[in-house]
């Protein structure tokens, strides 16, 4: 992971310069059971693939990963199949390092509390970036089932609380939930907090409310993030 | 070969029935070479996969084949990955497969010579699926290389002249070919003769003139047909 942080921040200059082809991801609805089937390809100046994400909500009772992914590599040069690869793995740890490089850059220097909304994969590999490029003090966390907020916090060494409790005064906060209604309120941030938004990945999805929504939001695609 | 005819039939009636999601393919050209990196995701009542296909016209001067295919399926039920398989000789017959279902329907019962403007894995495949639909007589083969058309017509006991030759006459006639500029003149077509055109896979290539494509036109997708 350490190594990934600044390898995520390269490859977002990179794309921000142009020097990526990157079309916006394109997802096949699966229903039922409201599965989702994304393609994203990309082409860099050192490689060419795709990865496939598969996400499923339904597989939660199935007691199997809701998201899992598949990566594709090709030569640039001759179109030659390289390497298929699980990127479950990859993409819980790259997701985590893309919110790491982001917090290094835009968060305070001397943020002291993170609450992580959400119990998942995606909450676990995020305590472990964000905790390279600050000194978290306090880790809070909460989940909409209490149970899993409580097994997961005595895991990474966090307090499981309220969401409202978990961000005031926090200097970081995650939302890495599967919610398709908001649950992060504008009016319980502290001023100058850094939000790392990952869960709401459809466009009627989402996360936080319209007040949170109003702070200063970057993205790392421009063109993705209007669709 | 036999059983893909019917089966590559069923999928067609599938796709133009609207019980197939199956988005136009999406493709990221690769300068330099002026490779190309295509994407063929499909949803169906009993699958669900992507297509990946490279086709690099330099590979020719390596020696190595210009295209390759990988498959990749998932269970639809849970996104879970069932297969990835070289989907490089799948690709060779269930193009031919197509053109045979098309000639099949669309051919003169009778046809007797069949003409093929190419020499390379498609012009192979070809000859297997549509001797399977037609009783031909005559095989006839052209290449833009005399002496790949010479050795083609060898393997597989045709003719080799030129185009023009191959053309006038023949009852069905088949252009796999990577032209980029037309190798098909409708003047020469014989009256009802049925042509499969293979070959021009992007926007700005073709394969048939202005004449030839001014008969009656048969596409599997209207959408991908207009792209």
């Amino acid at each position: 992971m350490a190594d990934l942080i600044p390898a995520m921040e390269k490859a977002l200059i990179d794309f921000s310069a142009g020097n990526v082809m990157q079309p916006v991801r394109s997802v096949i609805t699966v229903n039922p059971p409201g599965g989702f089937f994304g393609m994203m390809p990309a082409l860099t100046p050192n490689g060419l693939g795709i990865k496939i994400v598969t996400f499923y909500a339904t597989n939660a009772k199935r007691g199997i990963p809701t998201h899992m992914a598949t990566i594709f590599l090709v030569d640039p040069e001759t179109g030659t199949p390289l390497a298929i690869m699980n990127g479950t793995l990859i993409t819980e740890m790259r997701t985590a390092a893309v919110s790491a490089a982001a917090t290094n850059l835009l968060a305070s220097p001397d943020a002291k509390i993170l609450a992580i909304l959400g119990s998942g994969v995606q909450a676990r590999s995020h305590i472990a970036a964000l905790r390279l490029v600050r000194n978290f003090e306090e880790v809070r966390v909460w989940s909409r089932t209490p149970e899993h907020a409580e097994r997961f916090a005595t895991e990474v060494g966090a307090k499981a609380m309220s969401a409202e409790k978990a961000v005031r005064d926090a200097d970081v906060v995650v939302t890495a939930t599967n919610s398709k209604t908001p649950v992060l309120k504008g009016s319980w941030l502290k001023r100058g907090c850094h939000i790392n938004a990952i869960g709401a990945c459809r466009p009627d999805w989402r996360e936080l409310d319209d007040k949170a929504m109003a702070n200063v939001v970057f993205v790392d695609s421009r063109e993705a993030a209007l669709k």
